[in-house]
């Protein structure tokens, strides 16, 4: 790989999981980079070539391994930083730029391209029909990066406003509560019979597709690795016989045209 | 292309514009598909064999397409319903599974398959930096299919609760007046200095992303290629001298740990 005057940074988006899922352009900007920096599962997924490089870091040290990325990136080294899914949504774009407003000069030279990829709500969603087909929202259920009362303030404002919400990083070891705690808070919101998806592991062999009411939505159906998606009160199921259903929510709201057949 | 027995839709996301940003997926399923029904445009952007036909259609005729669509499928055939960006996000998903609740029995017996895609707010916010850092969500602005006292509800309980905003649908011809009352009542909320993205055809040649402060965000910088990100009063422009300002959300809200150097 040549070396570039400034150095640069490319944050790839893998997409959810499967290689038919990573774009053209996530590829390339893999082929062209020599260093690598990600969380180990996601680097693990990259067939590389000898001449690369894989440094993996744990899933918290995201501002440690932006630095890393950055350092070696302004000795003008050509560096990657993978995520899973897109790399804007809840993952390392929003770290490298953290760290290049609070670095040295020098790093805001360094050339930077950020390769979005399909997010795990979007690959959840297509799974089970169209459930994010009106307004929705996304929200990290970490306490870990804002207080635990903003988060329920927030899924009290957009659940009351009718959007439909997808939760990321439900649930961990370190934060064993708060998907319970989200779920307790929503039913005093929304109908019971609200569905509520639990995608994990969406496009890969182990994934999982789970539909629950939300009066018996249950944090054990979460992990690490699961998307978690809440209908509206106008999200629907299409009861399909031996075919799974299909759970969409309409593309209106309140007194909408509707399908006349 | 053989018959299946109850015939095949798949609804397919081809991403924002550019060939490079279609999954392996997508690509795929085009190839496995035989009749193509969609937006004159989206449809455009396919290669397509001599044995494979396209039903090009409006964009507001969405449910009459996807009815087309299904009837050609309950036949036996291979139909594509194709979108860009993600079929999923107020896009040809949702319409399709309205017209298999509404329609005759045997639509829900038809293979139905949906191919996630890059949906335009990743690739807009890809393009400037990290806006999508944090909690966000994404509102259709259009009000041929809900109330315009929704979408400002909507608009009020997610600025205030801190959410960024992704705007589809800005501004069309036949709804010329609703973003820029959309900029204004966000004015009421949000700091005069929250910065406002406007991005168009991202991932296409003909591409522009254009950052305003909200206090002079202006709707004529918005046509229906346009996806708008609003900022939440956390979002932070970087200074890079002469290369493009980067746009972030940090990942933490409130108190939080931010970098130390």
């Amino acid at each position: 790989m040549s070396r570039t005057d400034n150095g640069h940074v490319a944050v790839i988006g893998l997409g959810p999981g499967g290689a038919h899922q990573v774009t053209p352009e996530a590829s390339e900007a893999v082929a062209a980079a020599k260093w690598f920096y990600g969380y180990g599962p996601y680097v693990d997924r990259l067939e590389l070539r000898p001449d690369q490089v894989k440094v993996t870091s744990d899933n918290r040290e995201e501002i440690s391994r932006a630095q890393a990325a950055l350092t070696k990136a302004a000795e003008g080294e050509r560096v990657a930083v993978v995520s899973g899914g897109d790399p804007g949504v809840f993952a390392m774009a929003a770290a490298v730029c953290e760290v290049i407003e609070a670095g040295p000069p020098e790093w805001r030279d360094v050339d930077l391209t950020i390769v979005p990829g399909v997010t795990a709500m979007l690959a959840v969603a297509a799974r089970i029909g169209a459930p994010l087909g009106h307004d929705f929202c996304a929200i990290s259920l970490s306490d870990n990066l804002k207080p635990w009362e903003t988060i329920e303030k927030r899924l009290d404002a957009v659940a009351s406003a009718g959007f439909v919400i997808a939760l990321y990083n439900p649930i961990s070891k370190a934060r064993p509560w708060q998907l319970g705690k989200a779920f307790e808070r929503l039913r005093t919101i929304l109908p019971e019979s609200t569905p509520v998806i639990f995608g994990r592991a969406a496009g890969r062999p182990d994934e999982t597709i789970e539909v629950a009411p939300l009066s018996q939505a249950d944090a054990a159906q979460a992990d690490m690795a699961t998307c978690i998606i809440i209908g509206s009160a106008e999200t629907r199921v299409i009861d399909r016989g031996e075919k799974a259903a299909l759970v969409y929510t309409p593309r209106f709201s309140g007194p909408g045209p509707g399908v006349s057949t």
